[in-house]
């Protein structure tokens, strides 16, 4: 009887890690968290992305962020498409400036897929 | 006497910037953020990393890893050096089997640096 019981309680324990594979990203979304860590995984970018982070408007001119990475503005410009695609900054056209802001939920969202 | 009052006024105001340019990371720790978030701008290691963060155990063998992303043996483990090298998840050697555990404050603290 005793080894009766013991095999009843076992077919009452929870089937295998369904919760577990519920929190395991899936491949699309996998793909999507890749994109937004590939664009921080470069230096520059990643004092750019700071340097509109900590701005006092929460928003910086390209003209303002030459500078304090000693780049040129083309170069500057070309690493911003990069955050803006990743969906890390958006880009305001003002005149003859382009404006970015930071759009930190996406990056806190990120880390917490996969460090819940 | 009016403009040089102005004048005055325009003197007492706090120097530029001081606190803001604390909160933007230097050229050192840019590059070892850059590292960081390198090592995930995979969606293979996204992948692996939501495993094992995932796990019951807060620990996986690297014989778990291949099947659910589906690449050989010696595929996963070089994919999971760069997140051992990257300080995401430790790399412990028990009999034949690799062992991994995350580390998840290194992401946390890197996502922090940027959205702060």
């Amino acid at each position: 009887m005793e080894t009766l019981q013991a095999v009843d309680a076992s077919d009452t324990q929870p089937s295998c890690c369904s919760a577990q594979d519920e929190l395991v990203v899936g491949d699309e979304q996998a793909q999507r968290l890749a994109k937004v860590f590939k664009a921080l995984g470069d230096p520059t970018r990643v004092k750019l992305l700071s340097l509109i982070s900590a701005s006092a408007d929460a928003e910086m001119c390209v003209c303002d962020l030459t500078e304090p990475v000693g780049l040129s503005q083309p170069t500057v410009s070309h690493h911003m498409k990069q955050l803006v695609e990743a969906g890390l900054v958006t880009r305001e056209q003002r005149g003859r400036w382009a404006y970015y802001s930071p759009v930190t939920s996406v990056l806190t969202e990120a880390t917490r897929s996969l460090t819940a």
